[in-house]
């Protein structure tokens, strides 16, 4: 009681802190394509063949030698034998995605013909190549088709499918332990009335697993751990094999907050107190290689920390690229206050085309469920005024 | 042969028509709330109670009736005797989101106290109800919490879960079945070795079922059916229980191209050629109220379609909301050119701040692989400059 944040480290510093004690897990294992959408490559791609394999015709046409149509227009047409090969004089029907005849060289499109008995009329001049796909023109047989570190996309599976892969080596998922403290808390598959006074059901953990899969990691639920230092312990001990551990509650200054203690006890506490708002009870910490974050029991609090923190450590941790930061600019229809030193998680609701500032405390989630997006106001300045644009961040 | 489209409608106006054709499925199934993440709420929630269900208080510190803390101040701190209950000149220790005893309106924080013996001084003036969180502050009973239509967020999962609820009506997903045409088409499973000249491996339907889950749908993968009226028509009509069909090829206007004219012998064809470059051949029907897309079988053109049409047709029928397109703003490294009447899909690559396209035929797959994003060319315009800042969209 009395004690008092250690710090209240900026929130990139705490960042920065917390990314540089993690590293990216180097395990891989194998998926089908089927299941690769959103897996990192663990191996870089080189192909074993050439995309098309074949000379391919590139539209519906007559496969020629396009010497044969030097000249050729709607009012001078070259006339052609139709044959079952393409020699000088002579031209084939051939359909798109069709092996180009021996001996041609272009396709007129089937729009520049006209056919009448065994002739075709070729109304079009055609270059050496016109409506040619060239062997390898997709993709040729040893070019680098990815990099290891690529997140990949459908678009990208059939790329691979194309090159005859059916498995491919991705990273594994980071294993995330999270461990809800709190003596107030009850278990939700228990709860069927609503709890006596004093006493709370347990959603946070819910929220951070929920977030956790999204983001690409693997949620292990601990069950309620009670406020006690030696509990915690127990509980961190035996998640040490996970790749992150989340605590959530117990993270402040009061007499029941014991979870950065407890980190401290076992490994490094990284920081303890960060310039957000809500969210500064925050901390983070490593023990043995396992980065360890300490999640404020408000739920808001802990939300930002989730955003702050968690994602950005599970990103790194499954080496998932970070995608450039998408945004909204709105006008805001009524001013924001907020406190400098810190930056603050302003909760947003679109208006026609502005956006409206939802207040709330740290402890009401609901603030959050009727939030639409958030704006970030930076921690030097003092708020934002009614009418001035700002970048409104999407709640996923 | 000589066909030619029916028309070349615009975008826009193609997806109208589309829209307009489907309608979105009423059918809800319950979910638990751990897997309720992307899903679309199916019923209203009303609380059916407080939230908190106790008067709280919302920070560590002791309990008081405000009366008694009037002029406090650390130069003139007011003394109370510490007690097991609250009444005028007492006070009890409570922590946060514990019950504020009864006879206590207020919450001195713990910073603004110091204890000596059995009494705590007191720093700080409170007023009546300062740290105190009440009853229903979060969520009255009754209060509308979410309507039917919203889409759920792990955020929203831990609001739901403070209600009480453990499980939740949502939307069905579509089903949309995947019906790859090709008499050109080989089954990956059965690849193993390049096949030969004039095979190929049938690698849209991949990609388009991973679009198909990631956009929020079920897929139902066909198998390949060949090039032939007769079974493109067995296949559709197989299928019909879907909630959407999606024919991939055949839908250009060659000898080989049935898809269209099977999907108007069978029901209505709505849109056959649309302004949009790559992806012209698309086609759009409804068949018994089952909306139709044939895909054109160059792999680009069919992203194109799959996310111009597709998309949309998966969130109209799951009522999946949507959501504000978050684009980046971005200069262009080199020109675009494009062709009017057409919106153009131009694949970018970053380039340090800066994003270049990139050029590739339409049934080169992997230039979209080697692509960070798209910019779309409206279709009354020959291109962009070089160093014109364009909207960039990310490729999902």
């Amino acid at each position: 009681m009395g004690r008092i944040f250690k710090e209240r480290t900026a929130v990139n510093e705490a960042l920065r802190l917390f990314l540089e004690n993690i590293s990216p897990l180097r395990h891989a294992e194998e998926v089908p394509l089927e299941a690769c959408e959103g897996r990192v490559l663990a191996e870089t791609i080189v192909s074993g063949r050439n995309v098309p394999h074949y000379r391919r015709a590139a539209m519906d046409g007559y496969a020629v030698k396009a010497l044969d149509t030097t000249g050729a227009s709607p009012v001078n047409p070259v006339l052609l034998q139709l044959s079952d090969s393409v020699m000088e004089g002579t031209s084939l029907w051939v359909h798109t995605g069709a092996v180009l005849p021996e001996g041609a060289d272009a396709v007129v499109v089937v729009e520049d013909t006209v056919t009448t008995g065994n002739m075709v009329e070729i109304r079009a001049q055609v270059h050496p190549g016109r409506n040619v796909g060239q062997v390898g023109e997709d993709i040729k047989k040893e070019d680098l088709v990815f990099e290891d570190g690529h997140l990949l996309r459908p678009c990208d599976a059939a790329v691979l499918a194309s090159l005859g892969l059916e498995r491919i080596k991705v990273f594994r998922k980071p294993v995330v332990a999270v461990i809800p403290t709190g003596d107030e808390l009850i278990s939700r598959g228990k709860a069927g009335e609503v709890p006596p006074p004093g006493m709370v059901l347990e959603t946070n953990g819910l929220m951070t697993i929920l977030y956790v899969e999204k983001w690409g990691g693997i949620s292990r639920y601990t069950g309620i751990v009670p406020d006690r230092p030696e509990s915690i312990k127990e509980a961190i001990e035996a998640n040490l094999d996970a790749d992150m551990i989340l605590i959530s509650g117990g993270t402040s200054v009061g007499k029941r907050d014991h979870a950065p203690e407890v980190v401290e006890s076992l490994g490094k506490l990284l920081v303890h107190g960060v310039g957000v708002s809500p969210g500064k009870p925050v901390a983070l910490g490593v023990i043995d290689e396992t980065p360890v974050v300490c999640l404020p029991g408000y739920p808001v609090a802990g939300l930002v920390a989730l955003y702050f923190f968690v994602r950005h450590g599970i990103r790194k941790l499954g080496s998932i690229p970070e995608m450039p930061e998408l945004v909204l600019k709105k006008r805001l229809a009524a001013k924001i206050s907020s406190k400098t030193g810190y930056v603050t998680f302003t909760r947003v609701v679109f208006e026609g085309d502005m956006i409206r500032p939802l207040t709330g405390k740290a402890g009401v989630l609901s603030s959050v469920a009727k939030a639409d997006g958030y704006v970030l106001v930076p921690e030097n300045l003092e708020g934002y005024e009614a009418g001035q644009e700002v970048d409104v961040f999407l709640i996923e």
